[in-house]
């Protein structure tokens, strides 16, 4: 069961709009074991979407198109699709009726373009819009389908999830699985270089990588017949894997994070410099987390570090601010001063300046304190000032992870 | 000039990745005055590599492909592209060195499968990648420009702007100018409403609206002959809605309230509660802040605001953590503390639960410090968690932007 999706608009297509309903929509259809197979965006003009449809009829019978359903004169969805189908265009009165109403609950005169909403093609269904003057046509003609969707997030999932999604679940035969794996603290390149032999060794399974600033991503996807394989793969992958494993992709890794600091009863608390508040945030990110998060300082200034954590003037000047002396007495000082369980301290040069030979930018002392223990960790980082912060961030929050299942 | 963009990847196909790449490159290539005509996104096989290229060759013969050159193997572009033209890869053992440079400075090994980022085609330039290993790559052939490009943003960026954007520069024969607006306060909606009449009267500039979490910007191009519209256009503009324009789209915010308070040579700290660091991280996102940011406390918990702060228990218990006299006392201790010159405090709530029919959630107390004074703002904002604690954060710093302003 193939799909392709064909946006239609100019502002789509120069950037202006970024085409998340595209991939908002590609995923629900991967989800119910579909399969994306082209997607495509033109410009809103009557040739360039019949020749986007003649495109993407070359690698499915079934199109959904998004956007163009408007009243102004640049919408010409519509008639690209009756163009591309050899269809008139029929006036229908009840779709006109519809959209008035919509105009009268806001109190508003319908104005006179709305009127070329009220057409649809002979055949086909017409899809209710709640949400909006424009309603949806379906057609199927010749062995293809098409849905045409209108570009409005408000209007088009929910016409979407009432009409497009069912059919769909209706055409695929065999549903997918998919599980899906995240690592921490290996590289793209390296992981797959462990498993490689894994995609020869599974060839029912689709296996795709997929990196972030932190972590790389593996989503592995079998039909149903296969599920079999899943498991088999999965113990494998993980033989080799699973040390970096921190869970599935779909759960981030503070939530995670918050939940073993709950299930164990203990409350944190976060002293940051160069993350200036990116580590609090991913806790306060987390709904509900009142009773495991208790507070966070940012002691960016040397003069913050010593008046608001009473870091020792002398340790600063003697090994400087980013150094793991100062990260240490900021865990141990914040743990005095809040009684948390559990403390975080980062100090770190994130750049671009501030590096030294001896301590280049990237370098980031990470301090753990936890049942009167004080770790501190060095690390180096690569990348923009942006990319130092957020992996500073995710290695306190996996150094962290790791300590608490160390404990159980 | 006419330009297409072929997106390679399943990733991407599939939903899980939004193609924000090919919208941000589109909106540059726009800006120097050329068109994007064609953007497509393909699976990662070679087949449909060399499909997506016939395609999008039938609108123009400049094409930027985006992803498809890592090192594992969906990584088919290079291969995709040679087909397309009929050429050879051939190993580089330059480009090798550099990539083996890229794992040396982070204390890695070369991966045996990063070796496969080491070809390039016969002709055509290679292009550094200073941000990751996969070199970009550029063919010129039969009439037909292509460039590859690697897919993080990190390296795509850089490597366009490096070598991609002057080359379409060169082949632009009208350049345009562009000016842009960034409007706060006001939604996408009620601002076209009341500049929708400038369309019209200016017909040879392009008005084009972008909204995001907090922000509506507005970006004005116009061919080179019509730069006096551009100036008429931006009085009539900024006459209907300057009171809530905040700058250019290019500058942000938070490094404009920086460059504000250095300008005034002050000294600022922040107290934050539902935000939990992200304002703070707003000011330390700025390089070289730490002549002008002193510090920030996340008092997530009301125990921490009275411990941290020093906020009436009382205070707590009379109006509740979410009120005016809260984020009052937050603002004013915390200067007592930091001997800031300015303090900013948010309290609210965020969601999605802890509302109450008095105090829904989004309800927001925003406390500004300045010059001896304290103003407290009442802020209703709606979304999910998230766009709540995001439109706080930047409710504060609009609110601290035009009180900075209007001090002089």
């Amino acid at each position: 069961m193939n799909i392709a999706i064909l946006a239609i608009g100019n502002e789509v297509l120069c950037g202006k709009i970024i085409d998340t309903n595209g991939a908002i929509i590609s995923r629900e259809i991967e989800k119910v074991g579909a399969k994306i197979v082209h997607r495509e965006v033109v410009l809103d003009t009557v040739d360039d979407i019949v020749s986007g449809l003649h495109h993407a009829y070359e690698y499915t019978d079934f199109v959904i198109t998004i956007g163009g359903l408007g009243p102004t004169i640049d919408d010409l969805t519509r008639e690209g699709v009756a163009h591309y189908f050899n269809e008139e265009l029929i006036y229908d009165e009840t779709i006109y009726q519809d959209i008035m109403q919509h105009f009268s609950r806001m109190n508003r005169a319908t104005p006179v373009n709305n009127k070329k909403q009220a057409y649809k093609f002979p055949t086909g269904a017409v899809l209710k819009n709640n949400n909006g003057t424009a309603p949806g046509l379906a057609l199927d003609k010749d062995g293809k389908k098409v849905f045409l969707l209108p570009g409005p997030p408000s209007e088009i999932f929910p016409m979407f999830d009432a009409n497009v999604l069912p059919v769909i679940k209706k055409l695929v035969e065999i549903p997918l699985i998919t599980r899906s794996y995240r690592l921490y603290a290996i590289g793209e390149s390296p992981a797959e270089e462990k498993i490689i032999h894994l995609y020869e060794k599974y060839p029912t399974l689709d296996i795709a990588p997929y990196a972030t600033i932190s972590f790389v991503d593996y989503i592995v996807t079998a039909k149903q017949p296969d599920a079999d394989a899943l498991d088999t793969f999965e113990a494998e992958f993980l033989g080799i894997l699973g040390e970096y494993c921190v869970g599935s992709a779909d759960v981030s890794l503070n939530a995670a994070v918050v939940e073993k600091l709950r299930a164990m009863n203990m409350r944190i608390a976060v002293a940051e410099s160069c993350t200036g508040g990116m580590l609090a945030s991913a806790f306060v990110e987390v709904a509900n987390v009142s009773d495991v998060f208790l507070e966070g300082v940012i002691t960016y200034s040397n003069a913050a570090k010593v008046a608001r954590l009473g870091v020792d003037v002398a340790t600063i000047e003697r090994y400087g601010a980013v150094s793991e002396e100062c990260a240490r007495q900021m865990a141990v000082k914040l743990q005095n001063l809040t009684n948390a369980d559990a403390t975080v301290s980062i100090t770190g040069i994130a750049g671009p300046g501030g590096g030294t030979d001896k301590k280049p930018v990237g370098t980031v002392y990470i301090g753990i304190y936890l049942d009167g223990d004080v770790q501190v960790y060095l690390c180096h980082f690569s990348g923009s000032r942006e990319k130092i912060r957020v992996r500073s961030k995710d290695q306190a929050l996996y150094l962290l992870y790791k300590l608490l299942n160390s404990k159980g």
